[in-house]
């Protein structure tokens, strides 16, 4: 029904080729392999998904974002099935993006997850990607948050995003979400390695899950208290919750706590604030690898400044600051810039 | 006595203050004071370490380079502090970076690990800095490879760089080293989380460390297979050793390979090429830092952008699109450039 109200002329304006506003057609008519094709496009960084993406961001809004993060073992994937569940209860289309640190040519571990989750897929209502952390850094954030604002455009009103909590840039995916689940589970040092990583500052929620096992209540106790330590600024203190995500134990009880969240951002006005800045950091992303690209390859300043180094003599800050010396005096100032723009 | 080579008036054309010419006085007159000092100012990214690391960077050269990295709890300091040993037996000056993925306010597991160097602190031939994964991503490598070089440039022929191996900054710390270690060890799924995490692509080692626990055997056999599996390209086959750092067994033979490896890069002549390589991509993160900072914050790009987006009616590409349109069209080419420069 939707894709009918996006007009021919429209299509032509917008840069897309005949056979992508087909695509589009379709995906906003409910196609899954369209969302699935949009997706890939993303993840590959293709050129013909600028057009596309700013198509489907223009019908972004209603999807509310769960990023789910912690150390290998704790029983995420499971935890993100329970939480597909409570959202299917709920009657809302869920969406799930797994990002996988699998490297190309091992990964038996996560597979096995993924195959748990193929129950969920015989439900129409519930549309999983994989998305594999292959290429750059910035890369996969970027593409994790245009996969997400697919999934939104695309009618999913509940976004899961799960990530192995180990790396940056998986920080950074879990960190443009609206809610942030920190999941750990009782075991050597698991708490203490989570905390290492810069997890507990990105927490909204935190989760000791197989809480059927021995140590959930100590991991429970510690975690508490290297939040008191923490001592994190605003008014949100994250609570601490017990799961068994196996036997569903607990997960009901987290959901209401996500629901929780979610109306403590809408009551102070900051899921509006925070998604604008979310928003600002994805559009830098996009801006920065555009940038990158056109001043060090198409402009030749990458060459220019290692033949300069080579050359001897000045050092790298020297080197660089010249090249920024450049940068300075040739970019006029933005606001300057709109003006002469006669925008 | 090197010191004294530094003249007074090249330390005005340098733009050093009085105070940062005395510092680097000190420290290539040995001063480990000084050397410790210089590392912390690159840590930190202060302004006033640009022109003291561009005299630095002259004196660099002498140090080989060795990374070791590896899952947590894989023995990756013990077998540091052999490797220690071992560059002291031939009479080296060694110096370490140990990158140190702890958040502010926890790290019992890693502070641990550097009493145990606390030993080799009592040796004036032995230089070790730990170094926190605080701050930007990109900033972490750069203030890695800078540290490295204080410490080439301080006289240091042997340099060990340590990380837990788990994020991408981490990856791309070791990645500048001449050598890199992947360091494993018999133990639920380790083998399988570290090719996970993409340790395979970058080892030019594999180490099975605690080789004295049972599956050590079995590890070695697997991480054989999956070098199979990898296909890498180019002559250099990573050879597989097992190590017990605690007892210093097969450490010996591990140096050995380490200098095999080294033998094998300066023989093809691909040592300089693959230093000027990575000279050069630390240049980019060096020019990369202040471009963003010059582009987005000074000249305005940053927030002009954002409120693009948020004026509604245009989507992220487009926004972007327009701004690296402004750049392009103001910027000169590299060579163009160089030449209207009077170069």
């Amino acid at each position: 029904m939707r894709g009918r109200e996006v007009g021919r002329s429209a299509d032509r304006e917008a840069g897309l080729t005949p056979a992508d506003a087909v695509l589009l057609r379709a995906f906003f008519a409910g196609d899954r392999r369209a969302c699935a094709r949009l997706i890939t496009l993303a993840e590959e960084g293709d050129p013909s998904f600028s057009p596309l993406y700013d198509r489907v961001f223009a019908r972004v809004g209603g999807g509310l974002r769960t990023g789910v993060t912690g150390p290998p073992g704790s029983g995420k994937s499971t935890l993100v099935d329970r939480l597909i569940e409570e959202g299917r209860r709920r009657g809302r289309r869920v969406g799930v993006v797994a990002v996988d640190p699998t490297s190309p040519f091992t990964g038996g571990a996560l597979l096995g997850d993924r195959l748990r989750m193929k129950a969920a897929l015989e439900d129409e209502g519930v549309f999983v990607r994989s998305m594999a952390t292959r290429g750059s850094l910035g890369g996969l954030a970027k593409a994790a948050v245009e996969a997400c604002d697919v999934l939104d455009a695309f009618g999913c009103g509940e976004i899961l995003v799960e990530t192995v909590g180990v790396g940056q840039a998986e920080h950074d995916v879990v960190s443009a979400t609206d809610t942030v689940l920190v999941v750990l589970h009782p075991g050597a040092g698991d708490g203490v390695q989570a905390m290492k990583a810069g997890l507990m500052e990105i927490a909204d929620l935190l989760v000791v899950n197989k809480s059927d096992l021995p140590g959930a209540d100590r991991l429970a106790v510690d975690v508490e208290a290297a939040l008191e330590l923490a001592g994190r600024r605003g008014e949100w203190r994250p609570p601490v919750l017990k799961t068994a995500a196996t036997t569903g134990e607990g997960t009901g009880a987290l959901f209401a706590e996500i629901e929780r969240h979610r109306a403590f951002l809408q009551e102070g006005g900051g899921l509006e604030a925070a998604r604008r800045r979310k928003r600002a950091e994805h559009l830098r992303r996009v801006a920065e690898e555009g940038m990158r690209a056109m001043i060090f390859e198409e402009k030749g300043y990458g060459r220019a400044i290692a033949r300069a180094l080579d050359g001897g003599g000045r050092g790298p800050y020297a080197v660089v600051g010249e090249f920024l010396g450049r940068l300075r005096s040739s970019l006029p100032e933005a606001d300057a810039s709109e003006a002469s723009d006669g925008r």
